[in-house]
């Protein structure tokens, strides 16, 4: 390796440990949740020392923060990109809780996150959708484009989203939490789908006119 | 006071006492969860010191289980008496849809203490269902009655418990997490009654033939 090449290797590896600090603390995050969550822990996961944390997150905030922008950018992400084909309404909002079971079913530490998000009595900070704000605005274009073009009623968003879209992050984390006879493989593809064909179900008796 | 009644009143300060102790436990676990709540924060709550507790509960799991359980058998004796008027499968599965939301509505911090009990990822202990297996039991019931009699499809009751019985637990948590101009009062009347709508109308569309 060349004297110049140095500074780009040593940026790579920056940037490596960067993202293996990130995804083992998105791991410990959903596993115990912020407030028991420990820099120390996610540092044993990642297999180096607390300080070195810090020297890419000034602290446990923080590096909370950059997890949950970066569920919810890539659910965006993933969300935009799997409904291009859609036009209608009812299409795109299918297409929407398609999207957001299956980004689950394969993160299924993003769903611990935000489950754990939803349980918290008292919103974080100034701004409580600060990441989730995209989520949220996806869904209520959709309603509002289904009730502008006379197909959809108008049921608030909010119900809809904790009436329809909360089974995904159900469906994702309670597997293992209903007991011995009643354990399910999210990933399971008729398991998939028979829930899927469930949610459709709920969407189209709740917002069609 | 006598002295014979001396034993008498110590106990009922002790039973008060133990009351106190369960429902500050109630409040921290739903506030920060299983793993960051601490003895000494539910100490300060009742306003007695942390060896007090352990006088009546032996660490943090048994306070925990207690309240956990307090929590499923208060909610099974609720369902109970609210549905015996209900004859018909759907009479019953509506009735304990509306029961459980209204169980949920009033007592905030059990929503929490369950939503937090689905995002862990691993089940507590040998057995999961421990406390919650009355609810699912009265939801697995309602749907075999259902179908035996033939007006209802054959649902798996966790696909129905992660879809429709999900939503009363967001409906309750969710309130003052979306943001400024989406926060509700889960408890207002009329907008308690908008989502019960929505939860009636998707219960009927997914399991009814």
């Amino acid at each position: 390796m060349s004297n110049a090449s140095r500074p780009v290797a040593r940026q790579a590896r920056g940037d490596a440990t960067r993202s293996a600090i990130l995804s083992a603390a998105e791991q410990v995050f959903a596993e115990v949740g912020y407030a028991a969550a420990r820099l120390e822990d996610v540092a044993q996961v990642v297999g180096i020392r607390r300080p070195s944390i810090v020297y890419y997150f000034p602290g446990k905030q923080q590096l909370y923060d950059e997890v949950e922008a970066d569920i919810f950018t890539a659910m965006h992400q993933f969300v935009t990109e799997r409904m291009q084909g859609a036009n209608t309404p009812l299409d795109r909002l299918l297409g929407l809780f398609d999207a957001w079971l299956d980004f689950l079913v394969h993160r299924p530490t993003a769903a611990r996150i935000i489950q754990r998000v939803v349980a918290d009595p008292t919103p974080r900070g100034e701004d409580p959708v600060q990441f989730s704000d995209t989520a949220l605005r996806d869904l209520e274009g959709i309603l509002a484009s289904g009730v502008a073009e006379g197909s959809f009623r108008e049921v608030p968003a909010v119900h809809i989203l904790n009436s329809v879209a909360a089974g995904a992050l159900f469906y994702v984390c309670n597997a293992n939490q209903l007991g011995t006879g009643r354990r399910y493989d999210p990933a399971d593809p008729a398991t998939l789908a028979s829930f899927r064909a469930v949610v459709h179900q709920q969407a189209v008796a709740v917002v069609l006119k």
